[in-house]
């Protein structure tokens, strides 16, 4: 398509964003021309500050604007928990139902044998570090239910068990508000396994 | 979901961009701090350079950034015909087709009775100014085929007959690739109607 340089050059930027094609991306740029100048100057401000500003909690992995981060700063948590997740929009989620008062522990990836992402790898050698000499009683893994995510579950629980730390994960069973109907096998599985007495 | 201001502040300017909820808007946002630097001050930079260099041609409403643009600046366009489309896109895919080497007029919306705007409120009367003791013979209406696209073409063809000027549409028919199956009746019925002799 023959566009002028300024446009074509937003298009780029929108088309290398994931999920988002030539013709998305072609759309959100003639949107974005008929923004407001004030909408348009806080995006592209906003952008910039979220590279600039924002940085990896030295303890945790968190995302965060402040090192360390809010919750490995805040005294009122339970120290004696860490909860292990693959990424920052894991905290958010867990955060966002008030209920998880303890630390965090983020990732940044699973173990996966097919992509050849080990142990060493990912935020993991930083967490050993962490529960030496510390109070923590209780890691929670709390990875993604796939294949990557139990895999670095298992290597976890195995590498932490013989410290004495006590190793639990999510429960697996049926999404709430889900049929029993749709369930896949595997999930109808691990339901039955874990039933809870009524 | 609890987010580091940086990251909130951009989450929510993705969220003003068309057809993005929350959630992709969230995965954009943490993708692009995932971005290299350069790429993401380039993004920022594409953003406000298309705002602040694109303007509209003061001849033929396109979107340029320089004006006139350079369709109209073109002296070796055939001025005797002008092609009616309805945004700046519709120009860059007819340029695409490499087969209409005449003039256009964009104009930025169509005729809708059902949402009021009328022909006022569209870039029609620069159109009208610019016929007056132009050479221009043939005036092509080429709007999409929907309801508001059929009205403006309608009213563009009744204003613009009186002045002798023969004024086109873009034929009806079934699209290149398409099952007749598949057609809806609309489009069915015009085939048939506008039938061309092999």
């Amino acid at each position: 398509m023959l566009y002028p340089t300024p446009i074509a050059k937003l298009i780029d930027s929108f088309s290398k964003l994931p999920g988002i094609g030539i013709k998305t991306a072609t759309r959100l740029a003639f949107y974005t021309i008929g923004m407001s100048d004030d909408d348009v100057n806080d995006f592209a401000k906003n952008l910039l500050s979220a590279k600039r500003e924002l940085t990896y909690c030295a303890i945790c992995g968190n995302l965060t604007d402040d090192d360390p981060c809010a919750i490995c700063q805040d005294t009122s948590r339970d120290r004696t928990t860490i909860l292990i997740v693959e990424d920052s929009r894991d905290v958010s989620a867990m955060e966002n139902i008030q209920e998880y008062h303890g630390l965090y522990h983020v990732l940044h990836g699973l173990i996966s044998p097919m992509n050849g992402i080990g142990p060493d790898d990912i935020n993991l050698k930083s967490l050993i570090e962490r529960l030496m000499d510390s109070e923590v009683t209780e890691v929670i893994v709390a990875t993604n239910a796939t294949a990557d995510g139990e895999a670095t579950s298992m290597y976890i629980s195995r590498v932490l068990k013989p410290a004495g730390i006590k190793v639990t994960r999510l429960a697996r069973g049926l999404a709430v508000g889900s049929d029993i109907e749709y369930a896949d096998e595997v999930t109808l599985l691990r339901a039955i396994e874990n039933r809870t007495e009524l």
